[in-house]
């Protein structure tokens, strides 16, 4: 009798499909409205996000020709640029694992709460909890993601940091795509949080 | 009638003191707990992170003198590391002042919503919004400037990107105390969305 919201002692009576109504006219508030629908899509959308930027982050490896001082003609000494020599990018793929198993298994949850008439109101605060703390993990390893592929973009004159882009073109791309492509897990990360915390809205008044 | 969550129409009587009470022994139940008193301190404790590391980053300027090659005696040349330098610490910058003020606002709000037998769950609401938002971006300077920092202080010689924290120690202790204290900023912010959503589930039921 979830619906009910009131705490006296109403007298009902119970429909043959199961359904207890009051008696005496008396009409019971509407449900809060389930947004779970809206839910379940953005965390397709965050799945399909995290999922497109782990790959193109693990894919990011490019090897290139460089000419070497040997004598002999054709020589060519080989240099790669791989994601697992920056600790920097080492967290952005460790931070979009997580991100890509927190949302398979808030899936799940969606699914279960989705055909709920009125959602528990402890599911909407855990998921506000952990939306939250995985938007933050998300946005520092944007940031520093971002950071690198900046000063690999245009380099530090100051410092004395090389830019390496036009070198290895191929691999800044995709360094990028996936900085870009984990901002937008973590917006919607941001706009789930947004969601959750409008629907325990609605139903405290 | 805020406390009394009954939607039925009942029968009340109006006490000298303005309150009003219903009849027939039905006691309201108790108003959910306000937790402004902790909302504010964990605000002031924000306030107070994002201005030391705002005070930290500005004052990291550091000048150092390198000999030059020219053949008189005593010929020096200063070099200066300056956090306007670097575009990740122009973000870090940004954010924090947008923290500043961000904390100044929401105390005076935690303020008036402290003295409330009940805040509305609107405040609630707009509070998880912005904090979340909040967190979001002062996580990802942290993560900016945290790559920076780490890079300054090891260098990464697959790129050829020297370290230079061995030649601007007080310039890095600066930039790495602010990021870590950016840091915090962002766990306060994370700890304030769990509150006001644990709030506002309390509300909820």
């Amino acid at each position: 009798m979830e619906t009910v919201e009131t705490t006296e002692v109403t007298t009902t009576t119970t429909t043959s499909s199961g359904k207890t109504i009051p008696e005496s006219g008396y009409v019971p508030p509407s449900p809060p409205p389930n947004f779970f629908a809206l839910d379940f899509a953005l965390r397709l959308l965050l799945l399909a996000a995290t999922v497109a930027a782990l790959v193109v982050l693990v894919t990011s490896k490019q090897t290139i020709r460089v000419a070497t001082n040997l004598p002999q003609p054709f020589s060519f000494a080989t240099r790669s640029a791989y994601f697992k020599n920056s600790p920097a990018l080492i967290y952005l793929l460790v931070a979009l694992s997580v991100g890509v198993l927190y949302s398979i298994i808030t899936i799940l949850s969606s699914c279960f709460a989705i055909s709920r008439p009125s959602p528990s109101p402890k599911l909407y605060f855990h998921l506000i909890v952990f939306d939250a703390l995985m938007a933050g993990i998300l946005a520092s390893a944007t940031g520093t993601a971002g950071s690198i592929a900046y000063l690999g973009l245009k380099g530090n004159s100051h410092i004395g940091w090389t830019k390496v882009c036009n070198v290895y073109g191929k691999f800044c791309r995709h360094i990028g795509s996936s900085t870009i492509v984990t901002l937008v897990a973590s917006i919607v990360l941001v706009l789930l949080v947004v969601l959750s915390s409008y629907s325990l809205y609605r139903r405290s008044h």
